[in-house]
């Protein structure tokens, strides 16, 4: 479909697109044009329009942009037009704190199920979602359409774990785990989010604002 | 300094440097080689020289990098030599699962405070980390040094609470509502962590492996 050649950073920009056009939706707008949706985003509208063009564009000349067609259409590029199974490794705060997001949901990630080793979480539930022992993760995915595992357990236990994972044929991981995953299967997708790593980019650009300042000076 | 032309993407990638230099250094390893270096982070050697270059470079030709060094350079640049207080606005999982990440606080990150709006958590604490009310926040940090703050809350809160933040001299930012922040200050440093946009990104991926794969059926 030649959309294997698009770039990462494009990749990243679309759930954006995809955000504020349903703002836009649900504050009855139907139609804007690119320099509007640009001022909005705070990109140029030339960067728009050629990470639109990356999947063949959406826009008429002078007409701008149908704001649902195009939220429609970036909501199939992003494959939100399918359910995801998703189940959630380690039900501590971070764990417990996605299984509470509401959000995924309408985006159509459901969380089915949880899974810990700690014996006093056995059955607890949150938000109605089962925190069930590890132990039976084999079982639960053999039974169970699972699409997209999430891993928020310490990192030690990571790699045994997504490599598990991946051998019941789960072939997606959302990685919370402060460690880069070292996988036997090289088809896996996976999404980190090193949370260290964020706050170490914002402590650089803390740094690097200082110096400014003080160059300036 | 030079360093004001450093692309984002470049600066993505020294915390994840620091983070296997820090590897390296707990199992004993005193030098490596660009090329050993690159193996283990599954990027090109040139990627990673390049990368270094922009701070000036630490490597001897044919002698490889000293660990201990590059992993206290690297985190110079990051910032790293500095202690930054940081408090969480919103004591909701997400808040509570950052206060337990003690890993934070070997990285000089130190949460000192938090603060929600439920009446039901004043005055408990998170790993002796106190939650404050909302209402505190301008005796709070008019009191006591603030370098980040961490909001956690609803989107529908947080411009407010972000612009009240930087009123009181904060000028950094960890933002995990979903939302991109309207700031009456443009001279903040604000550091993104969208879930939703990860897991879109995600979705993405899962949706164009099975293209690529029904396309090569």
């Amino acid at each position: 479909m030649g959309e294997k050649g698009i770039s990462q950073a494009v990749i990243r920009r679309m759930p954006r697109y995809y955000r504020y056009l349903g703002e836009l939706l649900d504050s009855g707008v139907e139609r804007i044009s690119s320099n509007d949706l640009s001022h909005r985003m705070k990109v140029t509208a030339s960067q728009i329009r050629q990470d639109l063009n990356n999947f063949g564009g959406f826009g008429q000349q002078g007409y701008g942009y149908n704001v649902k067609y195009l939220h429609d259409e970036i909501g199939k590029i992003l494959g939100l037009n399918q359910r995801h199974n998703m189940i959630v490794i380690g039900a501590g705060n971070l764990g417990q704190s996605l299984a509470n997001y509401e959000k995924f949901e309408r985006l159509g990630f459901v969380i089915t199920a949880m899974f810990d080793v700690r014996e006093e979480l056995r059955g607890t539930k949150i938000r109605g979602i089962e925190i069930h022992m590890l132990d039976a993760l084999e079982d639960y995915c053999t039974k169970n359409q699972v699409d997209i595992a999430a891993l928020t357990m310490p990192k030690e236990r990571a790699d045994a774990i997504a490599n598990r994972l991946v051998k019941l044929g789960i072939h997606a991981i959302w990685n919370f785990a402060h460690v880069d995953l070292d996988l036997v299967d090289e088809d896996v997708v996976v999404e980190n989010v090193h949370l260290s790593d964020s706050l170490m980019s914002l402590s650089y650009n803390i740094a690097n604002k200082q110096k400014i300042r003080e160059n300036k000076i």
